[in-house]
């Protein structure tokens, strides 16, 4: 009798969908209290159970994971979070969200008080003054660890990343193709793959183009916000480029007020992409062109893969994964 | 001899930083993992002793407080967290993040999970859709609890708020300088106090300069954005407002893109002002008049009350602090 108890049962005897069985079993709050309630009623009455990966699951551990990122103040980690919590939620699991700031310490302080069962896994995009990856050796062999975004390529585990280098290379392209000649390049995350991929789509369309690649043309972020202003500043003033593309929103940004305050007309006089998730972008003066990452998307690739492996169902624990990015046309680079 | 070991010592004894020390001794991540050894090796030689409050909290507990914030792709509370986390760092206790989309149920169960004994305590800025408070009545006789932003007058715990009600009087007064007559109110949070007294500000406003409230002007915020759209778009089509002054910057952007859309220039047919703490308001176009909150701030003083609660040196637990918001005039509401 008790094999035959299927969510099929339950949802048909209380007259709800099978989803909603679903969810109420796994305690989603998308569920009211009420209905939850007379669904794990009936599923007691009847002693249903959930298939045996389901309530391993549920019977094992902490119902918790983490995602440590940067910054939670910038769009594509806010919108991967999302992405993270709709699987987790699906799962009846909690998010914890820790910050970095870009420092490595604090990340492996983070890892390190982790590892003591308080969570069942970890997403994590690393921060960018993270050299040494021994901390995460470490972690991987001990946690199931997912990385998203800023990844190690030297480390078993799975990662996700968007196509950095096709996207700088497309970008680039598209401003050569407006008739930029001069373009700079305003660089972050050089540590890691994500920087040196992009930089690399940048430097590779150039040659292909015949066009020289120039040191003076490269600006690298600093910590300091007021440095990397006048770092711009002194690139627009001294090497007057006609194009810029920013690896990093958060260099995109100072390059607008700079134009402001030096009297440079984007586009006429310089035009600008930059990777960015900013849900302003179309909004500004002039509307910026962006690289857009698939941030909701990659942090729903990244839980699902933490949960198959929580689940014991994801087969490849070193795969790579890669979602590809949006160039979306916007003022900023508009020829005229 | 123990007695007279003082940070002074182990500073002098070290040749370093009074400041370091103590922050050596809280684990700071801000000091390195060698410096830290040399300290903790010291105070065990020479038998330091941190003061009873210190070593009463180091001993105690999880040294790890929780955020609980509606959102955090929202600059608001992407900066109060930054502050509240300033605050711990220096006290060597973590930050866990949790969001509750605005979802009551998911509010409910954060906080019932967080009476485990995982955290020491709890800030909280409370969803838009909390009608019932119970939850929180019994948590906060169980758990150091702050409220900031967001709060409920009736619950017996230290609120941190902004003038919401003096903010919204001011931009209303701003826009009927400007010569504005038909000025609409895009509403949230209206179960909230924080709702309620911005709501007040803008109605006393208009009736000091006898100008008659109107129900046709009131857009009140939805949780799908393309209804707000919709909505937004209705509004001016219908009633024709010559500004707009919006309480939650997530209704302001739809504005500029209605605006847009339907061909009404901004300053000119229509003025606008948001409560808002976008970091991209002087880019916009055109750029955008705010009422921008100390946000991080707010975090900052959050934090330091939460602490001194924990360490016994708050008296007064009902305490009610109101922090200043600043209105920055920008073009979206320039007279021409």
């Amino acid at each position: 009798m008790k094999d035959n108890i299927t969510i099929k049962t339950l949802a048909k005897e209380l007259n709800i969908s099978i989803g909603t069985v679903s969810k109420a079993l796994s305690d989603s709050y998308e569920i009211s209290q009420d209905t939850k309630q007379r669904v794990w009623d009936l599923a007691k009455r009847l002693k249903y159970e959930r298939n045996p990966a389901a309530s391993n699951l549920r019977s094992q551990k902490t119902k918790t994971i983490a995602v440590i990122i940067p910054e939670i103040a910038n769009n594509f980690f806010s919108l991967a979070i999302n992405g993270i919590e709709e699987i987790a939620r699906q799962r009846g699991y909690h998010v914890l969200i820790y910050q970095t700031h870009e420092n490595t310490e604090l990340e492996i302080a983070f890892t390190d008080s982790l590892l003591n069962g308080r969570v069942d896994g970890i997403l994590i995009s690393v921060s960018s003054d993270t050299n040494n990856n021994a901390h995460f050796t470490d972690l991987v062999t001990r946690m199931p660890t997912v990385f998203f975004d800023r990844v190690f390529e030297d480390i078993d585990a799975v990662r996700i990343t968007t196509d950095d280098y096709d996207s700088a290379y497309e970008a680039t392209c598209h401003l050569i193709e407006c008739g930029c000649k001069k373009i700079a390049y305003l660089g972050a995350l050089n540590n890691l793959n994500t920087g040196k991929q992009r930089m690399a789509g940048y430097k590779d369309a150039l040659e292909k183009h015949r066009l020289t690649f120039n040191h003076g043309l490269i600006v690298d972020s600093h910590r300091d916000e007021a440095e990397n202003y006048d770092r711009i500043k002194n690139l627009m003033l001294n090497e007057k480029p006609d194009a810029v593309i920013s690896s990093i929103e958060d260099l995109a940004l100072p390059c607008y007020y700079v134009c402001k305050e030096i009297g440079i007309n984007i586009p006429r006089d310089l035009k600008i992409i930059s990777f960015s998730n900013l849900n302003t972008a179309p909004l500004l003066n002039p509307s910026l062109t962006t690289i857009t990452q698939p941030a909701f998307e990659m942090g729903k690739e990244a839980a699902g893969i933490l949960f198959r492996i929580l689940d014991k169902k994801h087969l490849d624990p070193n795969e790579s994964i890669t979602l590809k990015s949006m160039l979306i046309k916007r003022d900023s680079t508009s020829c005229i």
